[in-house]
This record gives structure tokens, C-alpha cells and sequence, in this order.
């Protein structure tokens, strides 16, 4: 599946998306990443050992993401996904690559790579999407 | 539960929020609403019985929703709980509350009450709160 050429644009752009997990109480949960794209067509973000939304797609790799174009708030992109699969990344330097992207920055403000053992890249691959606008 | 009063301006503000819920295979999904407050402290956003989300609530009322503060986009708060009920709304009215939250507008614009009969008011308990920043 391609993301739709229409709304392939709020990918690109530094947008705020919102993932949602499945805890394991069956319950949904949901928190702001920043979104990143690799060469298998996956969508990444940086997550850490330590967070309900790694433990969550630990057991259940379902996953949906959605967002506003920080341009027009009556356009959105929602993809639903799988993990394909979780990346160690000792050190987060997908945390300083999405700064660049989001905040045209090198490196994360404050963001101490000696003291960030537990980073983690999630690649999920997209399966359906939704559109408005 | 209550709202912490250190992220309470989130949900005052015309902040954009995500609403997770679970659809009938199991599996998460997301999408942008409006969000206002009700006299008894529920969350409260419109919706359509057409809509994905309103069926998915309607089999499983688990609810979470993420919201990132439209001043400083590393605050953010999640808020999970459960369908206190769902209202129906015909016409829309409560799209029109919101517009003037979010849009200082008294009405939505292009709104059309007269073509709108499948309109309700989701009303969400909240249970539990993550914050950060």
C-alpha cells in the first residue's frame, strides 16, 4: 500500500501525528510522535524501552496513526499499520534525524546520546488509510 | 478523576485532540476532533453515526485521546476513559458550539442543520491522564 498522492504531503511535512496502541488491558492509548519515512516505504518514529506504546506493540502490533496539516486544520491523514518490526538505537539518533526534519535542527535540544540507552526505531507498515479535506 | 490542574488549559483551549478507539477486528483507530466539556465533566466531541468511530464506540466503549498544546507543541496530554453515553444531536447543534470554541464563529461554516438528522454528542468519562511537559 502508498500513502495517497493527495495527502502524501502531511508525511512530508513536519506535521504532529498521534499513535494509538492497544494496551493490555484490550484498552486504547494515544500520544504525539513525529513521524519519519525509510526506504521500504515504512513509517518510523523514535520510541524507548520504558514507554507504554513500545511495551504495548510488544504484544500487539496494531497500530494507527492520524494527522492535521499543520497548514489547513480541515485536512487530515489517518494510516493504519502493523509494526514490521523495532529497531534498537542506543544512543537515539532517530531523535536528533526527526529534529532536523521538525525543528531544522542537528541535534535534539538537550538530548544527551551517552544517556539514552534504551532508544528504539518502530517501522510500521502502512495497510489502509483515511483522508479528509 | 479530574483534569491536572497543570494541563487543564489544554482542554480549555481550541486545541486539535486524536481519538483512538477500537474497531470490530480488534485494532486501533485514530482520528482529529473538536473537543468541549459537558456540566458534568465529560469530554465531549461530535460525531455522526455514519462515522467509523461511532460504530467502533458503539461495541467498545474504550476511549483515548491525545491533544498536544497548540502554544507549546512539547506539552501534551492524554486522556483515557470510557462512553459515559452518546446523545443524539439531529442538525448538528453542538458542531456549531464548537466552531465557536475553536473558530470564534457562531455557526460552522457551510453547515446545513437541515441535511445533518445523524449527528450525536459523544460523552467520554475520564479515567486516566498521562501528561508531559
Amino acid at each position: 500500500m502508498t500513502i495517497p498522492e493527495s495527502h502524501r504531503d502531511i508525511v512530508d511535512k513536519p506535521s504532529f501525528w498521534h499513535v494509538a496502541t492497544i494496551g493490555p488491558d484490550g484498552r486504547p492509548q494515544t500520544s504525539p510522535v513525529w513521524i519519519g519515512e525509510d526506504e521500504d516505504g515504512n513509517l518510523c518514529f523514535s520510541s524507548r524501552k520504558d514507554r507504554q506504546k513500545y511495551k504495548n506493540l510488544m504484544t500487539n502490533p496494531s497500530v494507527a496513526l492520524s494527522a492535521i496539516d499543520p497548514d489547513d486544520p480541515y485536512r487530515y491523514l489517518e494510516i493504519r499499520g502493523t509494526v514490521a518490526r523495532i529497531d534498537d538505537n542506543p544512543g537515539g539518533s532517530y531523535v536528533d534525524q526527526m529534529a532536523h526534519k521538525y525543528m531544522g535542527l542537528e541535534t535534539f535540544p538537550g538530548h544527551d546520546p551517552e544517556n539514552d540507552p534504551d532508544r528504539v526505531i518502530v517501522r510500521i507498515t502502512p495497510e489502509r488509510t483515511t483522508t479528509m479535506g
